[in-house]
């Protein structure tokens, strides 16, 4: 057995469906889901029923996470055709704006480079704007990242094209910074054939092309972030099945394996999880600790998870590494996947600026 | 009577239909028509049935101007989902390189970023790229120039946010030009909705103030360019009319009237007319002097057009200034509309670089 220590881990990518979406999820079974991957602060998305979008749904949703969540949160909020004007006075109590450039799940969309410039316009340049954005489109949020100054942070880059444009993006000073996701780096659309709706999320699974151009790039990669995204087996099993799968809790084993198999360093995984969220979002990180032990190997299987939605697309995949205890603010938060604090022991995520 | 003596313009963006639609435009009626309306020399868009992708479409294509012409002209390529390891090699036959990256009339689409950035790599980086690119994606066009250093001339703007951007990105040194045209500078969606499909063209005509954005940021437009795509009467009148209308003959009266008017000085006219056009495509001018009756006013109707289409959106304009006398390599090419050069004097532009 070898037992490794590291900072509880910092996933700033997640969909936890409340409110609007609790029969799949909620602050509580996704927050437990966290920290039994050894996550201890996660950054949810706006995209609920009904959106973040103003002071009274973020407060809603910052009240909900306050009584339910077990670890630390920041909240995003979401950028419409019309809150261009308001939503950003909103910045010093949410982590960043979040804007879906591209159709996704939700009702969120900016389809008009007019309302997505008056966001630009608006938010403060300093904080991120974290877009959906693919292809084309992710080029065009680059641009304005440019021409404002602004920080943008490009979310779940799944394509060769779209990362080698942010290499040279990056190369040329471009304000930006990017995550990748566990999917997009250990399936392909191989596996979304295989999987059918369980491996249907937005950005798609690329080709095996697209997945080592991830792994050969990851220099450029800033964050590994989950886009935990659950549904339930019935949802997914409709006519039109939505997209989005959940990745809370074999995010880190699959990244060890990866670590295992010479692929990255600790050291580099470390700076996914944690250093750079911390940097890019400009949080003050939990005092927290998560054990592991290395040596372990497990086969992913649905029995056990937290998420409410009980399935994952990685089920039947051997990994390395076991997360044994997770520590959070001197408390024995999570050990062996048995969760340890009540819910509303997580707070709110300060920031440093 | 105050006559006025300019260099023959240069109209960089016209579809004059041949090969594959000569039903409504050949190269004969097309130069004639530019001619008629002050323009010496003109770059054909590459839209063509079959579309101008390789070596045997353009070299056909350049058989037809050779033989038809009256005025000089350049042509395009269109870079395709699967030219750009064979396109390129072209370059030095044509004026530069059309993407589609938008939808638009004819064919040619590119859709796929990787598709796109193989052309940016390939495509000799001091000759423009032109693109048809709309709101975010005029913004990716954008990211692709600055990551590439490559040069790209962004056709047709017709709106306010996009333009915005552009006056953003080339503060900040972005290698971009841009083009308007007569028919955004002029008309409204208004007059789309007065006109029917006579109005309706890509872009579609903006607001009033997408127009007088337009005018605003006139320091930012490199060029006016008159994107003339006719269709017959018919066709637009069809279930599904085609985008498109015609405008060789009707750009400079309208663009002297804004002199008229007091919008833009003569200089800058000749600048956004000849000059630029020059320079951004490297292009040895022709010979050529345009003589213009400065205080002649008239209205502008279909009666008299050389255009195949015999039609105008602009029909019942009064405008200021008509084209006299058009001198080319030391003949008169055009007196009051009438064509005095025979199909066949027009000549391949040259090109310095």
């Amino acid at each position: 057995m070898s037992i490794l220590h590291l900072p509880g881990l910092i996933d700033i990518h997640v969909h936890l469906r409340d409110p609007g979406g609790t029969h799949k999820e909620d602050f509580a079974t996704g927050t437990a889901a966290a920290l039994a991957g050894g996550i201890v602060a996660v950054l949810d998305m706006p995209n609920n029923t009904p959106p973040v979008t103003d002071a009274d749904s973020l407060h809603a949703k910052l009240a909900a996470a306050e009584e339910k969540a077990h670890c630390d949160y920041g909240l995003y909020l979401g950028a419409n055709e019309s809150n261009a004007d308001t939503v950003f006075r909103l910045h010093a109590e949410a982590c960043g704006l979040k804007m879906y450039l591209d159709q996704t799940y939700g009702p969120l969309r900016l389809a008009q480079l007019s309302a997505v410039m008056a966001h630009f316009r608006r938010w403060p340049a300093h904080l991120p704007i974290a877009v959906h954005a693919e292809g084309l489109v992710l080029a065009g949020a680059i641009a304005l990242a440019q021409a404002h100054n602004q920080r943008v942070h490009l979310c779940h880059v799944s394509r060769a094209a779209d990362i080698a444009l942010i290499r040279a993006a990056k190369e040329r000073g471009a304000p930006i910074t990017c995550e990748v996701t566990p999917h997009h780096l250990f399936l392909t659309a191989a596996d979304a054939k295989r999987l059918g709706p369980l491996g249907y999320m937005k950005p798609t699974l690329g080709t095996a092309a697209d997945r080592d151009a991830l792994w050969a790039n990851l220099d450029v990669v800033d964050c590994i972030a989950t886009d935990h995204a659950p549904h339930t087996i019935a949802e997914k099993g409709g006519e039109n099945p939505p997209p989005g799968v959940p990745g809370l809790e074999t995010a880190l084993p699959l990244m060890l394996t990866a670590v295992h198999e010479g692929r990255l360093s600790l050291e580099r995984l470390v700076e996914l999880m944690h250093d750079n969220p911390v940097r890019i979002f400009g949080l003050v990180p939990p005092d927290s600790e998560i054990e592991i032990d290395t040596t372990a190997q497990h086969t992913i299987s649905r029995r056990g998870l937290h998420t409410k939605c009980g399935w994952t697309p990685f089920e039947g995949m051997l990994v390395w590494g076991q997360v044994r205890k997770v520590a959070l603010r001197g408390k024995l938060a999570c050990r062996d996947g048995d969760i340890l604090i009540p819910p509303g022991f997580g707070q709110p995520l300060r920031r440093t600026a």
